[in-house]
Parts: structure tokens; sequence; C-alpha cells
């Protein structure tokens, strides 16, 4: 962190200082998908992924030999307002399944030889109860998006994001509506199952905190620190860094894609390094996929988080990568071209 | 094939004596999923998968050590109306490319470590042109379906099915036209790429097949055989082998869907065993999934056949598997139960 100015300018010239896509080397792929043995265009989604991935890369053809999967956990001060099915315990009871193998995205990891990384923010701090105060202040708002940046340190050509956090769909829920308007109703889903009356405390905890923060819901930063886990700001910081390291990313359901909303709502630029790896159950996601211009990749009627629908996705952004490096061209292969 | 009775009789009596899934491996499936660390249905079709895995493997947990891609080619008299934008020759072509690894369905059956194996169905010898006459006759199309079943005599515990072979899209949109009714041009797509003119010589060479065969379409047998490739023929005895054999089937696009509405026209039930790996973008194969009652793993835009849409479905089935076999419950990660 700079210590001249305001620690969210620091964050706001970053993002001004975003790169942009390599369009060379997205057109040598473009130019190389021409010459593999298939009908052009055939191959769908796949060929638009090699195009993002070397356009983001910045490199063709695009290679994803080092998928990483980063799930950040925090816990929430509103869950004291009764908004989940299950107890805030719960939350490092998972990263000790999680560090065990036992947890559904270590076997999705398993299957497809991702890379796996769990982040502890501070689970015994949960943030403020967002229907009473702030759950952040600036300074550790801020903190906290560099202690995200941070996480891609080991370096990995392809980042899968992920979180765990008891009552983090609440905060998703305000957020998106805090950025989009709509009814808190219209945002609040059953996160891990609540009941029905479950439902309507949400429901009236996200109404009661943008009641309380509404003066200030017109700076996406503001709206992060006062409703935002502090796994939704490190994946922030993630989803930043990762630009700035050249590493394409894939988002996965509800949570992640508030914090990417908030980047999205800073700048509308600044997630087209992000592909959405699945449309979650939960909530108004599909809504909120509009808002971020995102098409999903998988549609699986899932709703885990853990980061689960983003690794499916990551098992498929390499088989791209596979299928574009690895084809035959039609010289190459002796197959006869259209029309020949 | 036994040497009494008519050769399409054989099948009938296979297609009556089919097994039926194992609900009790499914009911183990469905009660160990509500032990898992996991809100109950979070997972969507996952969880779905896992249980139709098991009814159909009949063993809990499911296992899939040794999912198998199988390609069945063939080639079609019909391409002499110019319904394709390839020529003949682009499918044996195919096959050395298959041989040589430099395919798409190479890269992806390495991604996800899948066994491959090809099938030549006499290749030079194409069926007959349906414009004119029958594509096979009767016995010749039984002893292609028995080729097929042969297919998995090395074992599989999951087959992903595949086709190549130029024109056979033409086949396929005769066969569904023939089974469902509806024009020629809301079945025929463009296949590897015809132009305009393609298109209507395609449109035009099913509608003369239809006429041709207007008294025989009441019998799917008969259907098959008049219109079907040797590869469609091979994929309906490949997908009544592997349910004969307990192996989980994926289906791919346009003409796997073909072969297996054959066998939906004779017995509904005789596709339960089968997941729609994905939705092409050939054709009106979206209509196709609709009328053999499945819902596609995967909508990516693709129409390449080769199986693809089938192996990458058949990553994410691998994945649904390992996650169901390896995760924790609630008990072994001592994590928190809802309410607790």
């Amino acid at each position: 962190m700079s210590s001249s100015g305001l620690p969210f300018d620091d964050i706001r010239q970053l993002i001004a200082g975003m790169p942009g896509p390599d369009m060379a080397a997205a057109n040598t792929v473009r130019a190389r998908d021409k010459d593999l043995t298939k009908p052009a265009g055939s191959l769908g989604r796949l060929e638009e992924i090699a195009e993002w991935l070397a356009a983001w890369q910045g490199k063709a053809p695009p290679r994803v030999d080092r998928p990483l999967v980063c799930v950040f956990a925090g816990n929430h001060g509103v869950v004291a307002q009764g908004v989940s099915a299950y107890p805030q315990s719960v939350t490092r009871q998972m990263l000790e399944n999680f560090a065990a193998g036992g947890a559904a995205i270590n076997q999705i990891c398993a299957a497809y030889d991702l890379g796996f990384k769990v982040f502890d923010l501070a689970l015994d701090l949960p943030t403020g109860d967002f229907t009473e105060g702030d759950a952040l202040d600036e300074r550790a708002c801020v903190a906290t998006m560099a202690f995200g940046m941070e996480a891609l340190a080991g370096g990995a050509d392809l980042l899968a994001l992920g979180e765990m956090g008891i009552g983090n769909t609440t905060s998703a829920a305000a957020i998106f509506a805090a950025l989009y308007g709509g009814s808190a109703a219209e945002w609040c889903g059953r996160g891990t199952g609540v009941d029905d009356d479950g439902l309507k405390r949400k429901v009236a905890a996200v109404e009661a905190g943008l009641k309380l923060h509404a003066a200030h819901l017109g700076d996406p930063l503001e709206v992060l620190r006062r409703f935002g886990g502090r796994e939704i700001a490190a994946i922030c910081g993630a989803i930043l860094a990762a630009r700035l390291q050249r590493i394409p990313v894939i988002l996965d359901g509800y949570v992640v894609t508030a914090a990417a909303a908030i980047l999205h709502a800073l700048e509308p630029s600044a997630l087209d390094h992000c592909l959405a790896g699945h449309l979650s159950a939960e909530g108004a996601h599909a809504q909120a996929l509009v808002r971020i211009g995102k098409q999903p990749l998988l549609a699986l009627d899932m709703r885990l988080g853990e980061g689960t629908g983003a690794a499916l996705a990551a098992g498929l952004v390499k088989a791209a990568a596979g299928v574009h490096s690895g084809m035959a061209t039609f010289v190459q292969a002796q197959v006869s071209q259209k029309g020949e």
C-alpha cells in the first residue's frame, strides 16, 4: 500500500493502469484456428476460449500448464441476524475439510489436476454486521484486497476463484442491490438452504443495510467495504492482480460475481480477462451475469461455492487450450480442405 | 446373430430383454449424498449424474476408472447428391488424423485421460444413396449393429460415443424427419459448412429419400437401414451392448442422437442409461433432444462430431463420480450440520 493518498485511490490507480488484451496473440490464434482439421467455427466456445486465453496471457498458442484454484474464506458479522442455515463455526470446519481433502472442490481439483490454495482471512475476526455499521473500514478493506493480490505470488497461468464464508450470500445480495437497484427480495436466495423464516431475516438484513448505508451506494468501493466480507475484498484484489500479471480468470458463482461486480462498476473493462465459469442456482445470479455482461460456460444447477463451478469450467478451459495447441493443421495431416 | 428368424427380430428381442436400473445402488448414492459436506442439493446435476451412474453401473459408489470414447466411421452414398462441403475422401483422411493424434477428439481424450478407439466401418464400401435405394440391406444393417456391440469387448465403465462420416448429417436429418415428421428443411443444418446451394441439395436429397421410402417409415429399424450410415447402425449396437453390460453412455451431437432416436422409437426406455453430452449447433439438435427426452449437459455451440461434445461431458461425469466417492461426510469431517 502506498502511504501517500487515500487507500481507495491506490486501487483506482491500479484499475486505471490495467493492461489491455494482446490482440496480436489473439489474432495468431484465430489464424491458426482456421487451418486446424475441422470445419471453421465447429468448436464454438472452445475456439473463443482459446482466443481469449491468448489475448490475456499475451501468448500464442495459449498454455494451461499451471491452473490454480484459489479459495478465500471469511466470516461475517451479519450472521448475527440469523441469515444462514449453518453456524459460523462451519467456515473454519470447512477449511479443515479442504485441508484434509474431503470437500467437493478437492475432488474437482484432483479430477482435472488443478492446483489448489485456500486463504484464511482472519476467520476469528468476523466483519462488522452491516445492518449496524460498516463491515470493514477503508484501510482494512484495502489491506484485504492487497492480501488477495499476493495470493498469486506463486504463479499460475489460469486462475479459478472460489470462496467460503457462512453468511456471504447475504453480503453478495446486498452488494448487488446496492450496485444495481431492485428490491432485497429480488437478490436474496436461500444460500446454503435457509428456511422461509431465515429467508425473511436475510431479506430484512439486506433491507436494513441498504437503508443504513443509503448515502454511500454511489461508490462501488464504499459498497464493498460497507457490505463486503473479507473474502469478497480479497477476490477483488485477486482479479486485479491477475490482470496485471496476465493470468486469465474464471469466476465462480454468486459471491465471486459480487466481487467482480464491484470492479465492473468501477470500470466496465476490468473484467475483460474474466470468464463466467457457471450459472449458479443461487438467488439472482443470472441477472448479475447479465449486469456484468458475461455468458456462463456451464449451467449445472449448482450452488455450493468453494469455486466448484469455476473449477469445473477450468477443466473445459484446459481442454480448449489443449485442443487449440495440439490439433494438426489440414496441411500437416494431409486432410483435404473444403471444396478441394 | 441367431440364424433363426429375421435379423431385425434378434434386435427386437435384445431390446425386450434390456436390464433396468439398479435402484438399490441409486438409493445408496442418494443416501450417502445427504451426508456429504455440502448443503443438500447444492451440486445440482453432479448429484443427479452420480445417481444415474450408480443406477446403470449397478454399483455404489459409481466409478469412472476406464472411460472410453468410441468413434465409428462410415461413408455415405448420398454424398453423390452434393450434400457436403468436403469430399468423401476426408472420412479416411480424418481416421488417419485420429491415428496420428492430430484431431480435436485426441486432445480432449488426452486432457481428461479418456480411452479412445476408432472403428472403420468398411469405408471403401459407402452405403447406397438413399435417394435412389436403400442405404443398407437388413443383413448388413444387423451385422453392422453387431459390430458396434463388439466395440465394447475390451471393457469400460463409461462410454462416450462419436462418429465421423462425410455426409452423415444428411442421413441423420432424414432419420429425424422419418421418425418425427416435419419438413426436410426443418431438420437439415449446414453440417460441415455447406453453402446455400449445398444446403438446397441436402434438403432435396432428404425430401427425395422420404418420398422414395414413404411406405416404410413406420418401422424404426427400416428407417435405420434405408437412410442410416454404417456408423449410425454401429452406434445403435454400441448403445444396446452398453446397456446389457451395465456401461452408462454419453451421447454426442446430431448424428449420434439420430442413432439413439432409432432405439428410442423402438422402446422409449432404451435410452435410460444414456446422457446427452451436449447441445449441438447442428440443425435441429435441440428439437431432437426434446423428442428423446434428454437435457444436454453442455451447450458450447459446437458442431464438430468426432465425439467431441460427449468427451467433454465425460470429463464432467468423471468429476461427478470423483466428487461423490471422494467427499467426506459431515461426521467424518466433523463439520456441523444444518441447525446444529
